[in-house]
């Protein structure tokens, strides 16, 4: 099987007939119809083998995990998520591979709505770059830069899950709950579009709370205070027995939660709450001392240096 | 230095203002305006080191060529070329190469008018998938479908030269010319601009001409008949000396040229070379009859299987 046969019989049938696809698979380029009076939202994620995930992860949920992550940069700016392509390298045609991947990839499709309108097949080192694109009203995508001082720092869902799950990774007694959450991410894109009505500035969380709001204070040239008791937990996070010190690192440092945070301020709270499809929790205050602070269980405010997962350092 | 700091040294530089540019780099995602009547053009295309080019080559032709074989797609569909991103991953962090890509990618960047405006740096095996981002009027882009019996099949440039260059490459003798043509092939952007009004089926010749055209009479559902003698030949790859048929070869079937195969009616040749910045060579007619056939230089016609370049065979 050659390459075009491979895009024929794998990725061909991912890309549904969408209303604002011209032309999809199967030319030089794709052609779409972005929404007169909206924006175009462009975002570009690559994940690479034993890197951003585990060599041994199932092909489905590598599927899952490199669309997710970049439809998680389109519902962290509160845009509607509408096609994407898919570059993918692999050492070998294999079928099974590549029947599991395309299962994963084409449930989030389906599941988001979105046309996979385009890509490229190449042999090499194993890595997937996916290009998610999507659009929002002109002028009106949550941005990083516009946190005030006196707005809240929320997040949707938990946080720790997913890096709680990495380190026990390969324990019998792991629960499927936080496999879920390191293999399974959802994207908010539901809640991005609600959360662009009421928000000053969003991010995504993908390497950890702590460096992720780094970049949104950076970008407002803010501060920000937050309590370690009011990071949401969930089940089965809470119930795994741990230092409190270790707790709240795994939900300040861990990656991979894509969770979005938003900061509102706060006689929006409400309102907001109510029209989510998942819980947001106000973790903290932005303040206009620039800075990220936290306090803890013990009531002591400390300084925390923002340092989620870097490459080349 | 950090991936962050990595992008701000040597990425944000190249992510030049555009008035079509609403958001670029540094936050989720990119923010961008598509001319309110046109349709966006998508296309995404990786090269694997080893692959797409031989590992000896300078890191600012790595640069260039990644960002021209993508614009040469869009040239393809005659769209207005407008942004790209670009998903970077390389297994160490070498200012001296990153300052030579960025020095090439920059300058088909600059030449082309076109804004950087996102991307992602990852460690691993050195690779790279740009994504390209156009425009054209609803509904006038060129597509691989319109071919018509009695259409003429046109070429722009001359074709073969990229391939002798890499059967050629260490020879000390290879002229510049060659060597110049694998290494930083020019995306025929403005002359896809000038076809879309003349043509009625377009697509960029990456693979040789026979596997491309191929494509493209699939698309159409017809046939072509192709002169050996009209293949256009620059002055570096006719003075090299090769028997016929091999010269033949390698014009049908060696890959890179990166020139636009277009079918258009005979009557309008005349006006469209008078507009190109390129030449324009008719080098065969599309038939009813499917199929590829070429009359050599003996006169004799015999059907050509399309043999382009091709992954996993």
């Amino acid at each position: 099987m050659d390459e075009f046969q491979l895009i024929r019989r794998y990725f061909q049938p991912l890309g549904a007939a969408s209303a604002d696809v011209a032309l999809g698979i199967g030319d030089d380029c794709a052609l779409l119809q972005v929404p007169p009076g909206e924006e175009l939202a462009v975002t570009t994620d690559t994940l690479v083998a034993g890197r951003h995930f585990p060599l041994q992860t199932a092909a489905c949920d590598i599927g899952w995990k490199a669309l997710a992550v970049n439809l998680s940069d389109l519902a962290a700016m509160g845009a509607m998520a509408r096609w994407v392509t898919l570059a993918l390298t692999l050492p070998e045609n294999d079928a099974e591979w590549l029947t599991g991947f395309c299962a994963g990839f084409g449930a989030l499709l389906h599941a988001s709505g979105v046309a996979l309108v385009g890509g490229d097949t190449t042999r090499g080192p194993l890595s997937i770059t996916v290009t998610a694109l999507g659009s929002a009203p002109a002028g009106r995508a949550m941005r990083r830069s516009g946190a005030q001082p006196g707005d809240l720092v929320c997040v949707t869902g938990a946080l720790g899950d997913a890096a709680l799950a990495l380190r026990r990774l390969g324990e019998p007694d792991l629960p499927p709950a936080l496999r879920e959450r390191l293999d399974r991410p959802q994207p908010r894109l539901a809640a991005g579009l609600t959360l662009r009505q009421y928000a000053h500035a969003a991010i995504d969380i993908s390497d950890g709370l702590a460096g992720d709001l780094g970049h949104l204070l950076d970008a407002s040239g803010v501060g920000a205070e937050l309590e370690a008791a009011s990071l949401p937990q969930s089940y089965a996070f809470a119930r795994h027995a741990m230092p409190p010190a270790e707790r709240t690192a795994l939900q300040l440092h861990g990656g991979d939660d894509y969770e979005l945070c938003v900061c509102l301020p706060p006689d929006r709270l409400e309102a907001a709450q109510g029209r989510l499809d998942v819980p947001l929790t106000a973790v903290g205050r932005i303040v206009a001392e620039p800075g990220l602070r936290l306090t803890g269980a013990d009531g002591v405010t400390m300084p925390i240096p923002p340092h989620g997962y870097r490459h080349f350092t």
